[in-house]
């Protein structure tokens, strides 16, 4: 199974290297197997399926749009409390598609586990049935277009043929290559933890912002563990931990209709059985999430279209964790903080202006704001020894961390972004020209 | 009293005629005086005071930013019911400028006023004495720095030798262009209705987004009638058209520490006493009002940064005109739609994304979108005659008129917005390079 040029043609636009990459292995469970499916003109793999050949306990988060894609809706549909495969296909988003779209789905979902419930007599001691209703989708491209629903199910059986039961860190790539649209770089993350004396692997794949006409940034992640969970426990600490991952990250501040996050754990290690996300042998898996979820969210903005610059907004001492997240967004977000750091200006001005706009009561008397090490803003002045060429000279680095304190309580957040280019606007409204 | 070249070339960039402005005549009761007072380093307007001989009732409304400038503080605490003179300033914002910033404020307006009342004693049968709490100030530019006081200070003395008690066009044209900052083209509007039997004038200025170091967009909109109406009906008047007029547009979503929109009656014009909005007498004003408020914001729009398309957002038929705001402001602040908008695509699939993260709770099945007349989505469906091509000619237009229907409800609202473009990161990043 080589790997496609095409897709990794892409990802060789940033000069990434090999070593960029965590070598994600073997985890025991889950079997990956991609193709391409014509649905883009040029060939690359374009069609990604992961098989649970025992079966995965699994929990999901969607986005939080009021318009939703059809897959969507077909996975909040199912019943089943273990999922034996989840089929991912990029460049059309299966979003405006109607009943057609979700027929589509029904129809694949079909087909994929009637064929899979052959793979299980061909292949295992105890053969089990897989139902339509223990598949999940996961769609990403352009929405409002015809569902290619023939050109996916026919290549449900090569897919299924392609199916190995050992994975190794070219199969993860593949996968990872496979979910792209116009990402640059695939996204790959992995951890390794104990709970209790059982050490347990969690690797993540990610895709994030890409365009094709019409468009819009599409957030895909996929979490696999060999531990296990129930599907409770996986649910609260997805939902924990995304607070301060994917949902802390803003490339433009638009949602997308098919953003998906979803955490499978295939149950190969025997671990001690957690009831309670409290259990302290469940702290380490915890953390340990948190650093894959952390770790692919920041590829995403990394890869953010036209970033030059990776943004970290850290607000801090706030009175409550909303309001230090309704400002770190405000800042964010803002266009004019963008630019004014796509330009290497230590514009703290617009800083101010985020903060005041966030509609969150601050003393301003107590606020202070410091771009990396930096002080600009100690207790509502400017700071007596701020140097305007120094935070210049740090405006030239890479990575800018804008640090705001408001002294006001003891919570915190941090979001990620990234600068506001030419090359967006190049991306988002001059591609077709 | 000249006009002076320097503001006159900024405006010309546009290349817009003479023809393009209404003509401002004499307004009784309301007197012009601008000066250059080496707020910038070129020599240009940058100080203007209006002068109301026998004083002016008046209404404003401020940013609703958190933080704001120090002369929004002032404006705030003043407590006289009639207003003698409004001087405004651009190049500094005097925000963030501390105590320092009021006191400088205090200083110019009890200068201000103790040379007025002399003029008064000059040339008046009745002459009064001017207070500095009848000094209203409006300021707009960078922020954070030390703020001008002496440069202004000194130039009272000047912009009161320069009062005349008759205006022209010429005059309001450069009050017009002696309060822009970066803005490209002067904003002036005017309409003639009736109070009862009575022909009263509302004119009007504005500025609209403005780019100084570490510069913010900023908004100043001044409005004056010879009509006599009192702070209470004005009051009530600004705040009900404001709503669908200034804070109906936006440009990068980005507010400012200074905006601020206050409307002056001389009371020149004897019409009959209007004690309440309902009042039928009040009903042509009120929509005249609406008419220079709007002509205003869609000039500020339209030169708004890097625009180079004026985009119409009307959602109708919505259950509430709260949850058709929060849609059109979802489309009109996207950056996706911008830059769709930018490119001439006529990129529908944005503006289902934009409806759907605004978080409005909406019925797929009955919504409509058009673009001017051109039907793109019909009951939740692409209209079956959507012709591609068709859409992409419109989008050449330079004005885009978005039309989203509900169909839920009997409330509407329309914003405004520009397109977002290279030359906007050109004025908000490349500035300094």
């Amino acid at each position: 199974m080589p790997l496609n040029v095409n897709n990794f043609i892409n990802s060789l636009n940033l000069k990434s290297k090999n070593r960029d990459f965590q070598d994600l292995e073997h985890l025991d469970g889950v079997s990956i197997s991609t193709v391409c499916a014509n649905l883009y003109s040029k060939f690359r793999d374009d069609l990604v399926m992961f098989y649970f050949r025992d079966g995965a306990n699994y929990a999901s988060v969607y986005t939080q749009s009021k318009i939703v894609s059809e897959n969507i809706k077909w996975n909040l549909n199912i019943k089943s409390k273990k999922i034996s495969s989840l089929i991912v296909n990029t460049r059309n988003a299966n979003a405006f598609t109607g009943s057609d779209g979700y027929k589509g789905l029904k129809e694949i979902a079909e087909e994929a586990a009637s064929q899979l419930t052959e793979k299980q007599i061909e292949d295992e001691d105890s053969p089990k049935k897989i139902s339509s209703n223990q598949v999940l989708f996961g769609c990403t491209g352009t929405i409002g277009e015809k569902y290619p629903t023939e050109k996916i199910k026919n290549k449900i059986p090569e897919l299924i043929k392609r199916i190995r039961y050992t994975q190794n860190k070219f199969i993860w790539m593949k996968a990872a290559l496979g979910i792209m649209t116009t990402d640059l770089q695939p996204k790959i993350a992995m951890e390794e933890c104990q709970i209790g004396n059982k050490s347990v692997k969690i690797y993540g794949i990610a895709k994030g912002s890409g365009m094709i006409f019409p468009n819009m940034a599409t957030t895909l992640g996929y979490i696999f563990t060999d531990a296990d969970l129930s599907n409770d426990v996986l649910s609260k600490l997805l939902k924990k931990n995304i607070d301060t991952t994917f949902n802390a990250i803003t490339c433009d501040g638009d949602t997308s209709t098919n953003d998906m996050v979803s955490i499978f754990s295939t149950g190969k290690v025997k671990n001690p059985i957690i009831k309670n996300i409290n259990d302290k042998k469940i702290f380490n898996f915890d953390k340990a999430l948190h650093l894959v979820l952390l770790n692919l969210s920041k590829r995403i903005v990394k890869d953010g279209e036209g970033a030059t610059k990776f943004i970290t907004v850290n607000i801090a001492k706030s009175k409550s964790e909303k309001e230090a997240r309704v400002i770190a967004f405000s800042i964010a977000n803002s266009n004019l903080v963008k630019t004014a750091i796509a330009g290497e200006d230590p514009n703290w001005g617009r800083i101010i202006m985020a903060i005041g706009k966030s509609g969150v009561k601050i003393d301003l008397k107590k606020l202070s704001i410091s771009f990396g090490s930096i002080k600009i803003i100690e207790k509502g002045q400017i700071f007596k020894n701020y140097n305007e060429n120094e935070a210049s000279n740090y405006m030239k680095d890479q990575s800018i961390d804008i640090l705001v304190n408001l002294n006001m309580g003891s919570k915190s957040f941090t979001a990620y972004t990234m600068d506001l280019t030419k090359k967006y606007i190049e991306i988002n409204a001059d591609y077709r020209s």
